[in-house]
């Protein structure tokens, strides 16, 4: 539903070295690949997305299953519509070449100490590799503009992932597609009680329209208008 | 940019009546219909975009062409990317039969005063026809409900046909074919100085939230991510 907001400063750590995955640096590397995520993701996606509704105490609002998943998110090419990118870790390189028809994104991120990552079973995903977390985008458009762009409706990373760059690489991989297709803007909301993601989002050049506020019509009184035609 | 609001409260006028275009009621009817544009409507889109900008006091921020419009509006099928439906009124009833693929939707609106519309001439678009105004939407995708919706990113109705129902006859539009489509939610941003917006979209059913800031990355600050690859 929104983006979730940055590591809390209150609670600062080390800023990892994050470069592109040729070589090694000293310390406790980790591999990271941004990739375009695919049906047989949906699983861990599924997953991701509730701990998101759960990190925004939005559970109850949470109906997605894994197969309204299936039948909605791959239907089109991607960045054509609807489209997720995949964030996975792994303690050794990942193999070279494409998945699927893109060219996934690499980088070796130097960490001071190495994660402990109490779910490593459940979103292992081949190999040592992990997800770790996911960006949900498509193209939306920009009346003034007089060209597209794309909206960002959800960017998360597992908990013990955060404050290391990982939600910035995410960001920047829709960024970088955005001007490669041309494409005039990069939208997303955040709540406004995260101070701090205004700080983080405003210092990635980001401006934030105070003014905008989100209306939404759903459920029944969606169902309200069906008989209008 | 955002959706242009309704009539401000401080000068009522009568509220219009409203009917299926079978039979023409006492009065002074006027004939409505909305269709799906197409890129021969790009010449009076770009006018009413224009319009938009300039009431939200942001031509500054306008670069849209008829040429850049026509190139990026019309590459899908409606409904499954951007869409522009297009309202226009006549003095005497629109022809019967689907306008392009799609069936228009068609009203009499009954007014207590005709309208005199200063650019009747300008907005022609054949026999007695004038466009009124547009609204231009496209799929989004809501992670919690795992499904689309559409997200509308304009809505406008030229000055002289506002606070006549017209506004809510285009927002209804999406909201049938949203619901059409089984499709989870309908979005749109409005100003948040525009107090009676939010009084007439709550009144249509709609939630605000106020806690949602949009974000955005353009211009310079969007192609410094260009190399991010």
């Amino acid at each position: 539903m929104a983006v979730t907001g940055p590591p809390s400063p209150q609670t600062p750590t080390p800023t990892p070295t994050i470069t592109p995955q040729e070589t090694a640096p000293i310390g406790n590397p980790i591999f990271a690949r941004i990739r375009i995520a695919n049906s047989s993701d949906v699983p861990h996606l599924h997953k991701l997305m509730y701990q998101h509704a759960a990190s925004q105490r939005l559970t109850h609002i949470f109906s997605a299953t894994e197969s309204s998943l299936s039948a909605t998110l791959f239907n089109s090419p991607p960045f054509q519509s609807f489209t997720v990118l995949l964030l996975e870790v792994s303690p050794t390189p990942f193999p070279d070449g494409p998945v699927g028809c893109h060219p996934p994104i690499t980088r070796i991120v130097n960490l001071d100490l190495p994660i402990v990552d109490p779910e490593s079973k459940e979103f292992g995903s081949g190999g040592e590799a992990v997800v770790v977390g996911f960006v949900l985008f498509f193209p939306n458009y920009g009346v003034f503009l007089g060209k597209p762009g794309f909206y960002i409706e959800s960017l998360y990373t597992r908990e013990c992932y955060r404050k290391k760059g990982f939600g910035k690489m995410l960001l920047s991989a829709v960024a970088a597609q955005a001007v490669k297709m041309g494409y005039g803007k990069l939208d997303w909301c955040v709540l406004g009680w995260n101070a701090n993601a205004f700080g983080f989002y405003k210092k990635m050049g980001a401006q934030v329209f105070e003014e905008l506020k989100m209306c939404r019509l759903t459920s029944d009184a969606l169902q309200a208008y069906e008989s209008f035609s």
